[in-house]
């Protein structure tokens, strides 16, 4: 089956959803219509659903190789990638200061989510090197912007994060890597990372690694990290990649999913790096790095559910088999029709649209808090901070579960690999995991953007999502029940804010024994919200006659939402209030 | 990891939980005490650690191989197979008529666990052999029970369901194999069939394939099906293996998971058959063999679960990472001190102890309809029945996500196959598919089990929780919150069990739209129902100072699970009651 960009809902979720109103009164976005942004998406989808969605099948099967040092890249990724490059589409959402093309971070959200649907694991070098470009432009000298960030936003360049190190993965404090400075005012970087996303390959002129360690006589922990670019080839005096750097691919994982995307295992040895911002200020630099390609993950899971929804709805529509319940034929019939089929199909289709309406909304807020009015600045980067953990979290664990509904839906022949369900299944995996796992996205979420702020930014989505409440029940007909199942739900967030609160100071463990849940129930009410205001929009739009069957089609989307996806808010409710104890004094 | 078979929770779910002390005052267990039936598993799980397990990653690796027709086992299955008929593993659950141990269906149940735990491709041979001596049995002439029971029930030779044809999966009335009589009373079978497990190996000295096909002029449909006995190799004048016969494996599949069982596409060139039963009988015929393979796949996701959470525990306890949240030391800690680490191994553990508890009552049951007073036969058959797809679908269900838990606990690791916990990850997810998807299991439930008798049985067992209710709340301490939460979740079976009764007979499409969450449902209130019955018999054996940190842990177990999971029956109770609209009229 073919990729389908799903352009019209992108457009709607930009549209009606994401704070494009505002975002475009801005200088930056003046002469920009919706239109354009229109056109670009649709040249960027013709170019991923032509080029790129092909390559995914063998690129599976063959996975990439380590040849004597060098990664070989499965037929066609190098060509595709030449050509991405060629098109222009690294520089999609970046600064026109270093030759981007300045498009809204809800825009580029929509173009990750085509990209990583039509192939993840290709989408995986354009995702690292815009991380990189973020960590650059935010913690860089102005030399090292000069020197990397063009070449980087060009995308003839890639980019890479060295984290992990084999005793330190989620706690970077554990990180041994040794930075030693020298005479010239370079480090020789020593020590060895693991899990580096395309962390070598041939189809970039240069690769720039970011990589934490830790100077002589710096302090234990993660206050001691500091940030280094470490190129592949090191520069010549006029820029271009001359002599090879001393890091080196020493093996490729064997891995469950995204087998053609390299995750290498690299050793620094003595090699040279450029020190990033100020010395111990490596995690806060990577901070902003990581902040993006979580993000960016999160759309990931949209990109992959929506791709294993597409597939589902296609293998139902075709494949006929058994007599419909209500005996209205004795024939048998397309398994669209048998009612719990169309439930896999409908929970998968409303986890993928209430996924990207989050997400679109997030970044709707990154734009604001980036180009809006000064009044509105604070609360817009709030509102992003607070919900980019749960755009990673919820997105990538929804993933998982609609990626196995696909399988579900294809019966026998979901297990088979060529029918190709299976290499999503197998992909997704790799989501809730990567950039953060979903505790720590929790973690992140309750600490740092709940507790941090005594609970004002939460409230403040509460009294968002009522004022939704109120609009949904004066649209009246369908919508009412949608409101008393979003306040239902916003009861059971608000209940779980309430005891988090005022649990975490006296008893921090019972507070964190219900952060997943809290994560899990915040996506799950966040997603639903947006959906309702999805709901409004579309259907003001049906009544001015506009795109009268999508947006019928929307409003079943939120109407099925509401009624089936955002019951669970309760069960996760009472995970968080009464689940500690029974959680804590189990012996293990 | 080694795997460690769980004897011990075994042992005291068939003395607590399954019928034993009914069952073993029959005729045939007067004489059997609980001590040799620990004696038997505790020998059987030594074989399956010592001699099974190992097999596994390399079995996966290699996979099952057609070589000029033959199929090629990974290394080592040939000599464990050989090991297993030698030491009379096969025998265990079978009648002694035919030279089996004759065991109770509950150990059994046990048995099968814990093989399939140890190696799922291995497993999947014995299942099958199992499942034809069942049909057999039930519908076979004393000629042909003979002719092939002694041998299947030795392990000697080995049996097959051949039921799929590429048009007809879930669907056995499109199927189209041809059966023509000859002159001899045989039949000459035509046609292909798919997903034929151990459809061709080399292990066993005779294939014995039951075959649906279709005899000239039988009507269209399920009702024109028989069921025919084709051996690979015909069987001379003495009994023994002689000429081969006209069936051969053309293909093996290339599958997502359990890749050392060999999955066949089988060529039937006019292989000679001979009926079993009546014609036209063959649904009913392998509706025998269904049903205890079904029983015996939801057992297998016990064991694939036990299996995952047994491996994530221990990583749990060995992968240092990070300090508490406690801020009790400053130094990492053991991932075990973390509380969503926690959550993610009690889940699982509540999961598989649950399913297991599930499993052998059903199984209890089973045994009892068999050899228990004549007054309780009638009542035993209706339970185990109705609970046979639950413990099919709910186990199956569980097992992708227990499977899911364990690879997040591993962290990136988890994502790398060589780790191994991946490969549980992949074997689990054909579970809820094969012998019937979730979805059939479902419509067995809601139709033929709920339906048929209007909600009789469902009823009894509502009965039977509340009297344990009842006890709980006489045990006091923790025990009263357990009733609590199986109370709600009781109150939530029966409305949807009113809802489902009174809608069915006139919009059968708005009941089966919640066949699913039925299915769930039942399965998280019947598993609660089992924990609950375990805390009570653990509290008593604690109370007589019996092994006190077995019985606490146990008790552990079934509060985290009235409090973690029972709460997801409000979930699936909206979604039954509410849910049928907004899924029936959108458009897909």
């Amino acid at each position: 089956m073919t990729y389908q960009p799903p352009i019209k809902d992108l457009m709607f979720n930009l549209e009606s959803l994401s704070q494009w109103p505002q975002v475009s009164a801005s200088p930056r976005y003046r002469d920009v219509e919706l239109a354009d942004l229109r056109a670009v998406l649709e040249a960027f989808g013709r170019f991923c659903a032509e080029t790129v969605a092909p390559l995914g099948p063998l690129g599976d099967q063959t996975g990439a190789r380590l040849e004597k040092g060098a990664v070989v890249m499965p037929e066609g990724y190098g060509e595709a990638y030449a050509e991405f490059v060629k098109m222009g589409w690294q520089s999609l959402a970046h600064s026109p200061k270093h030759g981007g093309m300045g498009l809204p971070r809800a825009v580029g959200a929509a173009a990750t989510e085509i990209l990583n649907a039509a192939d993840m694991s290709f989408g995986l070098c354009p995702l690292l090197t815009d991380s990189a470009v973020e960590a650059l432009a935010a913690a860089g000298s102005e030399e090292q912007k000069a020197l990397y960030l063009g070449k980087l936003i060009a995308g003839e360049w890639s980019g890479t994060m060295n984290l992990t190190e084999p005793q330190a993965g989620s706690d970077l404090g554990l990180v041994r890597t040794r930075a030693m400075p020298k005479a010239d005012g370079t480090y020789a970087i020593n020590g060895a990372k693991i899990f580096i996303t395309y962390g070598e390959h041939e189809m970039s002129g240069n690769i720039i690694h970011l990589v934490l360690a830790r100077t002589p006589g710096a302090p234990d922990g993660p206050k001691g990290l500091s940030l280094f670019i470490v190129p592949k080839f090191l520069l010549g005096p006029d820029g271009s990649p001359g002599q090879r750097n001393a890091v080196k691919c020493v093996s490729l994982e064997h891995k469950l999913g995204v087998r053609a995307s390299p995750t290498a295992v690299l050793e620094y040895d003595g090699a040279t790096g450029f020190l990033v911002g100020a010395e111990h200020d490596g995690l806060k630099c990577m901070f902003v790095m990581m902040t993006a390609a979580r993000f960016a993950v999160g759309v990931q899971g949209v990109a992959i559910a929506d791709r294993a929804h597409q597939k589902a709805l296609a293998q139902a529509h075709e494949r006929v088999q058994s007599r419909p319940v209500d005996g209205s034929t004795a024939a048998a019939v397309a398994i669209v029709r048998h009612p719990d089929v169309r439930r896999m199909l409908m929970e998968m289709r409303a986890l993928v649209e209430g996924g990207r309406s989050l997400a679109i909304a997030t970044a709707g807020w990154l734009d604001l808090a980036a180009h809006g009015p000064t009044e509105k600045l604070a609360e817009a980067d709030a509102m992003a901070e607070f919900l980019a953990p749960v755009v990673k979290g919820f997105c990538t664990e929804q993933a998982v579960r609609v990626a196995s509904l696909a399988v579900q839906v294809h019966g026998g022949m979901g297990f088979i690999e060529e029918t190709g369900i299976a290499r999503l299944y197998r992909d997704a995996r790799i989501l809730p995991i990567y950039e953060g796992t979903t505790a720590i996205q929790a973690n992140d979420l309750l600490g740092r953007k709940t507790l941090r702020d005594g609970g004002r930014t939460a409230r403040r989505l509460a009294c968002m999502i009522a004022d939704t409440e109120t609009d949904l029940r004066r649209a009246g007909g369908v919508a009412v029940a949608v409101a008393d199942h979003l306040q239902a739900a916003r009861d059971d967030f608000e209940a779980s804010l309430s005891f988090l609160l005022d649990t975490a100071p006296r008893d921090p463990d019972a507070a964190y024994a219900g952060s997943v849940s809290f994560l899990m129930l915040t996506g799950t009410l966040m997603a639903g919200w947006q959906l309702g205001r999805a709901l409004l929009a579309a259907d003001a739009a049906r009544a001015r006659g506009d795109d009268v069957d999508f947006m019928t089609r929307k409003i079943a989307t939120a109407t099925f939402y509401a009624r089936h996806i955002l019951p669970d808010c309760a069960g996760a409710r009472a995970r968080i209030v009464n689940g500690a104890d029974s959680l804590l004094s189990a012996v293990l």
